[in-house]
Order: C-alpha cells, then sequence, then structure tokens
C-alpha cells in the first residue's frame, strides 16, 4: 500500500471542457468524484450524461466528503470560488487546471490561507468551449504541469501527481514560476502571434486576396485566433508579465530575421537553427528512474522530463534524450 | 469546340512533390504529360510508378510536341532551366509553380526573352519533399494563383487558366506584385514566424521544459518550422522585399499587442478583430459569373475570389460573400 496523503473522492467545481473532461474521465474510471458548474444549464447537462449522482446542486454539497477539489474555472471566477470555499471551511487538498500559476498561487495565499494548493495545469484545450465539446479523452497522455513551489508539501504534491497519473497525463514538475514562462511561449504567445497574424493578414486593399490564397501555413499559424476571446484574453492577460518579455524576445528575434532575408547564407543557417530542434520535437525521451525528492523531481521537469508512475520510494520517468 | 489557345500536351520539369503530384495527376486524368528530372533516382522512382512512357530523359526530349512546360524547380533553379529552354528554342506556353512571382517574372524576362510564361502558385504543400511523397490528390481544390500581369496575353492566361482547373485548381487571378504581397502574409511571413517561435521556446534555462510542455497550439504554430531549409530560405528569400514589409508591419502589431496585455477590454478587442476574422475563415463564398476580361478577372481575385469553370465568354466564379 502507498504511504502519505490519499485522494479518494474527488470534486471538479467548474464543468467547461477541462473541468467536464475530467468529470468524464473519472466516471469512466469508476473513480469517486462529483463536479458542480455555477450555470443550471451545463448541471443539467452533466446529470443528463452522468447521472443525477454525478452533479451538485451546490457547492457546499460538492466537496462534501471530497479530499480533493479541482478547482476548474477561468481564472477571472478563481476568486469567488476559492471565497466560498473559504466559506464553507474546505481545509482539503487543493488544485486547479487554469493557464497560469503565479497568480493562482496569490489567490489562494490570500483567499484561502493555509490551503493545501498544488497548482495544475493539463496542456490540452480545443477551440471551442464548454461542456457540450468535453470529452473523456481529452487529458489522456497530455503534459500536466504540477507545480512543487516552496511551500507545497511533497507528500501533497504526491498525492495530487498519483492522482493527475490516473486520470491519463504526464506529470511535470515545476515551480510556478517556471511553468508561467514556458506556458508563455508555448501557449501564450502563440495565441498572440496568431492574432497578429490574422489581423496583418486580411488588412488594406490585398487582405482579401491574401485571406483568399491561405492555406496551411496560415491555417495553422492562426488557428488558435479562432478561440473564445475570454479564455484567451484571461490566460494573456493573466500571464502578461512573463508574456510580455516573451514577445520582446520576440521581436528582437524578428527584427534579427529581417536583417537576413537578403542573405541566404545567414537566412539559412537562422531557420536551421529553428529546423533543427522542431524537428526533433517532441524530444525523444529515455526511461529512467528518479528519487521522490523535491531536487530529483524538479530538475526533471527543468530538464523537460516528467513522471509515468510513482512508487514508495521512486517514480519511473521519461526523460529527453541528450 | 472552345476558342483560343488549346493546351494538348503538358512537359513538367522538376519532379519533387509539386511537380511529381502533377505528373501523377495528369497520368490520372489520362492527360497527354511528360516530365523531366535532372536527378536519375527521380527519372527512375517515376518511370517505375508511371511507366517508362512517362519519363523524359533529357529536358530537350521532355519538351518535344509539348504546347506547356511547367517549371516545377525551386526557384534556385529556374535560372538553369531557362537557359536550357531558351537553348532548345521553346517558344510555346511557359508556367511555373514557384512561390514567387515577381522574381520569376524578371528572370523570365532576362533568359527567355519573349517568353509566353503566365506565372502560377498552386499554394500546395507539406513539411516534406521530393518525389517519394508526391501525392495525385494533392493540388485537388487548392487555390491556384495564375498571374495577369500587363504583358500576358488574355488568351494565353485563359488557356493556362482551363489547364490548372482541369488539373484540380481554384484558379485566382492576380497581378505578380499582389500575389507576392499577399503570400508574403499568408505563407512566408508565418514560416519566419515558426522559426522564431520555435527558437525562442527553447533558449535558455527554461527551454527544456518549454518545449516538454508544448502542446497543440505550439504544435500547429511551429509546424512549418520543420520544412526543408533550402525550400523555406528560397521562398522567403526570393520574396525578401514584400516580406520584409510584413516583417515590420507584425513587429508594430505585436508592440501594440503587448501595450494592452494588462488592458483587459483592449486586450479583448484586440483579440476579437482577429476571432472575427479567424473564425470567418476560409469566407464562404456565393456562386457568381465574370466576363472574360482582364479588369473582371483581376477585380474578381482581388476580392478573394475564384474560377471554377470557364466558358467561351464567361467563367463560373466563387466569391466571398460580403
Amino acid at each position: 500500500m502507498l504511504s502519505g496523503v490519499q485522494i479518494t473522492r474527488t470534486a471538479v467545481l467548474g464543468l467547461g471542457l477541462i473541468g467536464g473532461s475530467l468529470l468524464l474521465r473519472l466516471a469512466k474510471m469508476q473513480a469517486s468524484a462529483i463536479g458542480y458548474d455555477a450555470d443550471p444549464g451545463t448541471r443539467a447537462a452533466v446529470a443528463d450524461r452522468l447521472g443525477e449522482h454525478a452533479v451538485a446542486s451546490d457547492l457546499a454539497a460538492a466537496i462534501e466528503g471530497a479530499d480533493l477539489v479541482v478547482l476548474a474555472v477561468p481564472l477571472p471566477a478563481v476568486p469567488v470560488v476559492l471565497s466560498a470555499l473559504a466559506e464553507v471551511g474546505y481545509r482539503g487538498l487543493l488544485t486547479d487546471v487554469t493557464s497560469v500559476k503565479d497568480p493562482v498561487r496569490a489567490l489562494v495565499s490570500t483567499e484561502l490561507a493555509g490551503a493545501r494548493w498544488v497548482g495544475g495545469h493539463p496542456m490540452a484545450g480545443k477551440e471551442s468551449s464548454g461542456f457540450g465539446v468535453a470529452d473523456e479523452d481529452l487529458l489522456n497522455g497530455c503534459a500536466w504541469a504540477l507545480c512543487l513551489d516552496d511551500e507545497v508539501l511533497l507528500d501533497d504534491w504526491l498525492a495530487v501527481a498519483r492522482w493527475a497519473l490516473a486520470v491519463g497525463g504526464r506529470v511535470t514538475p515545476l515551480t510556478s514560476e517556471e511553468h508561467d514562462t514556458a506556458v508563455a511561449r508555448i501557449s501564450h504567445l502563440p495565441h498572440v502571434v496568431a492574432a497578429a497574424l490574422t489581423i496583418g493578414a486580411a488588412d488594406g486593399p490585398v487582405g482579401p486576396a491574401a485571406l483568399g490564397l491561405g492555406a496551411g501555413s496560415f491555417r495553422d499559424a492562426t488557428r488558435v485566433a479562432a478561440t473564445r476571446v475570454a479564455l484567451t484574453a484571461a490566460m494573456c492577460g493573466g500571464n502578461a508579465l512573463a508574456l510580455a518579455v516573451e514577445v520582446d524576445a520576440l521581436i528582437e528575434r524578428l527584427t534579427s530575421a529581417r536583417q537576413v532575408l537578403t542573405d541566404p547564407e545567414a537566412l539559412s543557417d537562422w531557420l536551421e537553427s529553428a529546423r533543427a530542434i522542431r524537428a526533433n520535437w517532441p524530444p525523444p525521451g529515455a526511461k529512467a528512474s528518479v528519487r521522490l525528492t523535491r531536487d530529483e523531481l524538479l530538475f526533471l521537469g527543468r530538464g523537460g522530463g516528467y513522471l509515468i508512475e510513482i512508487h514508495e520510494s521512486s517514480a519511473d520517468v521519461i526523460q529527453p534524450e541528450a
């Protein structure tokens, strides 16, 4: 039997794309779980799909008996849910699926002081949102950042990590700050760029012809510009500090690239440095083992590795090959 | 019977991804066609697939009896093929599939003066290249820009347009200059951005973790960074002038976006202007008819429309709905 903190019942608060997919997944696993959403229509849709027992009619009922609460609401709704949890006196484990971690960490420390929060971010999504597009397989195999910040107890982290693995994630240990820089680069910046490319393509007299000729590279480069604005604005705005640094770095890179457009050799060298990275992405991994210490876990995550199974005192992991 | 210039036999010079796919398509249509490639291994592969009759052993043999020659070599190889055509005295219709048009136009005017060149650009591609990945359906339904420059005879343009429609394209009439601006926006700029995003993601201590967390938005935003460097360098370098203008415009947009990251309303407005365009892309079209005049054809292309069938004195077209 595993030692440490056990999770026996999960309450999912917010049943949109991610929360809904999570609840569907937990139901499929026949895990003890219940969901709650502030929207009555969503609650009705969930009850239709999973039965009345799967959805609570209020937040207090949802968290009754739960030893893990998952915040699956958009960032702007996090404070009000944290207040509600404080009001009903919730003291158990808490995780979230929000796309930025430092702002959630700050909110938890003010709204639910002393909470046993382990920030999480499953890297899964779609352009569309809501329970209607939730999918029990959405989180299967997805990268799942799980924050091992200084104030997080290792046993709490390991309990949530085991749970995230059971749900289907590949768990990457990082600090909240490291997470926010990483996702600024690989998620928020691509969203900003997609919007800028879309607006630029449509601009001026050549706009209609440009949009008419757009093919694969335009389609993929701008796909996420069609995302619901509230989601993109919340995640970009919520991570504004880290994102601004990455926007600046991108502007610098574009400025340099512009200088070499007429220099075939320099242009090729620059493109090759990108090709070598992208053609090797995702980097092939090799199985290894780490001890369950804070240092070894964070070293793994910082190197781009992730956990696949946690044992009593070690974890099986995948590390990118050098 | 259709009046004007007739195309009865096509010679495809260069049998990589696009030229190879074109030859496979022509073979499937049982059209009279032959291919040539400077690489003996490619010629052997084509002969294996389509039979000895489908591939010529030299350029002169390929163009014998052809009334349309298709240049399907990368931009850097265009001058040498044009010289070879001049040497064997080719005087028939000439088109190409290169991703930039003004540089090809300039090369034709110096290397093969008086050629009946109608610049073309089927907007189809893959990250991989070569005859090995050629596909008889690659060009089916693709946007096919066809340049109606001042010096192009309308009858020549219509003949090549009929041929491109028969091959499966949706033909968009534009000038070479308009084409180059449009593709700078919707193809070359996305390639430059994909490279910059890839290099940025991998940079510094957070690089490995960022690459490890990359999911859908990173994958799609950077997909074309894995393209063979020679192809990307040729198309970006070949269109350097138009591309530099678009890089500058993107830098300006990113600079503005950076200023509103902490202003939820302004950020949302900006994202919404992109979402409204992208969610409506490709724009729904309505069937209409245009007369076969230079002005009506170019007006159609500039508006983002394209031809689907050409009759004696009119064409059926699709125009984006207002």
